[in-house]
């Protein structure tokens, strides 16, 4: 296998001492090293949920399985609820929900965008006595579109309509401040492959106090997702079922990472890699896919200009340069290309990846100044740079 | 972390070749790279299914995913279900199928034996009409009582009878012979920190082709477990959602060992160490709690004699001999202590750790001749080991 760059949004370029950390000994998961591992692993999680109030809980599956468990435990059959999709794993939201039988309502938002926090606002209004909304779908970060929501304002506009509030933050969290109890939001679900660098296999679902009184009144079926059980388990230190020892041993260590650089240094990095890579697209006549205001901190998504296959300039990076980027999916398939500013990736991966870029998109027909958007971002990275660089 | 030696029936000790596969790199799960992994590993899992005309998919999940997947995807509201538990993990198997509103009827067994392929034949006969069973579940090896079905006979007792057959292999496959093409099974699970020996976080189900019509009528609620989304991804060399990468190059890895020694040699390992376990156990006086007939290869579970305390026991073996070995669960809880026999576990390890089992057992209070249990263990090993030793 040659060696390639990761630059699509998940999984991500894992570093060295993590995926070490993975290939550890098994051990008995329902023994006392388990047991700590679990605990330290729940509790360093919390701060980063931005939470004291509510518990971790690891699932052994993809983000996808831990957005199920959240849905499928606090809604059901006939529930009211409210999605507001802002791309496709907003998409995905709705699909989840629908499948365990709710009465969805989309509050529709452009792609590109994050939802308005007015038209939020008017949208809960409407809705009164028997309309009135037992949830809300919410989607922190869309890496389909590059675009990530003002969760701060969403909150705003949300507080004090009763309905429960469910948030995908899969790829958003870890990547720039989260304030769950801050927020009032009652179930915040991510996973490992994201932000936090860990291999794919565990979600981390974050679950506020009044969550619990919901799910005991919830029909809706489920089992290896049962929140409850797994909430029952984690307090003897354990899981229901068999975990993914090898990732949980994998996000222990991301998490030594994670304290040692400090968040506010990590969401930075984020911001930073982010801001350079729009700052070449932008410098080589490219158009941001996300709008002003709702760039994602996570990943990138630019329109290729018309007429030239983003698929095509995908592959030749991928097999000429070991440069790996996401494509379009959905209705964006073919249009745009998605860079990820996630996983172990330093800035001098990033400008070689620009680079690679330039070139290949020079070869497919684009017509710009060769060396324009990497010497844009490079210009970032010189404004920007922490003074002890990381 | 101190040195020590699992014996318990899962996770399983994982050899040092297939540990450092899981710690590759991280790839692109919807690349090139990917696609030939996944293809190779459900190609070469098919033979130990004893399938040619089933389809293997990888789910991120522990078994009990694979089971709920076997569950939800075949079966729902209303459906009439017979199941045949002989353990906790077929009680498992009934919890899922009333969780997704199925009609569950019970076959009773005895705890230690197997089901009598009469009693089934029986009970299938007695449902005629109306009251026909639409599926029957099966436990192939029981980890919680040590014992196994005879699949070959229960699989002759169901032929006709027109249910669905789906079958918890998840501690049982690899490890015996197992040939669902001919016994006519619909849905297989196993997962990987079994006896194949890989870290936990995969489930692999192998689905007949018939299985995949009754899905279509089947209502029941399954989203992250839906197996017909996971056949569209498998004919692209995907799994719907992220799967857990690591874990998949270690099953590669496990393969290549499984295949290097050949299926024989490895039944013949997991027969003769469980062979060992129970004639320790008996030159010790202790009783084997499955019955003649029935004894499970992957693990041996041991009465402890009245008034001793097996988790004690356990403990003592954990904490000064670093032996792990498993407890009794649900209501033989302290009753009894179990040994598995899966793993890269050599018969120096079986060995020292039938010799430290003496000492504990002698330490508890257990009236014994020291050392008579490791001599019998010793001539099981003398009198079955094959020209070549393992």
């Amino acid at each position: 296998m040659s060696k390639s760059l990761l630059f699509i949004p998940g999984p991500v370029t894992v570093a060295e001492p993590v995926l070490t950390a993975t290939a550890q000994p098994m051990i008995d998961h329902r023994g006392p090293e388990f047991k700590a591992l679990l605990e330290r692993v729940a509790r360093r999680m919390k701060p980063i949920f931005g939470t004291e109030r509510a518990e971790v809980l690891l699932l052994g599956s993809s983000g996808t399985g831990g957005l199920e468990a959240a849905v499928a435990n606090m809604f059901g059959a006939g529930d009211r609820i409210l999605a507001c999709p802002i791309g496709v794993f907003g998409e995905r939201l709705i699909a989840i929900a629908r499948t365990f039988g709710c009465d969805v309502d989309v509050l529709e938002t452009a792609w590109g965008s994050g939802v308005d926090p007015q038209a939020l606002r008017a949208k809960l209004e409407s809705a009164a006595g028997e309309r009135r909304y037992a949830g809300i779908l919410l989607t922190h970060n869309e890496t389909s579109t590059g675009s990530q929501n003002d969760l701060a304002s969403l909150a705003a506009a949300i507080r004090g309509c009763g309905a429960y509030v469910v948030v995908d933050s899969v790829s958003g969290l870890a990547a720039s401040d989260f304030r769950m109890d801050e927020w009032g939001f009652d179930i915040v679900v991510t996973a490992s492959q994201k932000a936090l660098a860990v291999p794919p296999g565990l979600a981390m679902v974050a679950v506020a106090p009044r969550a619990w009184e919901r799910m005991d009144s919830n029909r809706a079926p489920r089992y290896y997702f049962d929140l409850k059980k797994a909430r029952d388990f984690a307090a003897l230190g354990q899981t229901p079922w068999t975990p993914p020892v090898s990732i949980v041993y994998g996000l222990d260590a991301a998490l030594d990472e994670f304290e040692r650089t400090g968040p506010r240094r990590v969401w930075e990095r984020h911001a930073r890699y982010a801001r350079a890579i729009r700052a070449c697209a932008e410098a080589l006549g490219l158009e941001i896919f996300s709008a002003e205001g709702a760039h994602s901190v996570t990943v990138v998504a630019i329109r290729v200009p018309a007429g030239i296959d983003a698929d095509a300039i995908r592959k030749r990076l991928r097999d000429d340069r070991g440069v790996v980027i996401g494509g379009g999916q959905g209705k964006l398939k073919g249009q745009i290309i998605r860079i990820g500013t996630m996983g172990d990736l330093s800035q001098t991966d990033v400008l070689g990846a620009l680079g690679a870029l330039e070139i290949a998109l020079l070869d497919a027909g684009v017509s710009l100044h060769i060396g324009s958007g990497v010497q844009a971002a490079l210009r970032v990275f010189l404004e920007t740079e922490a003074p002890a660089a990381v």
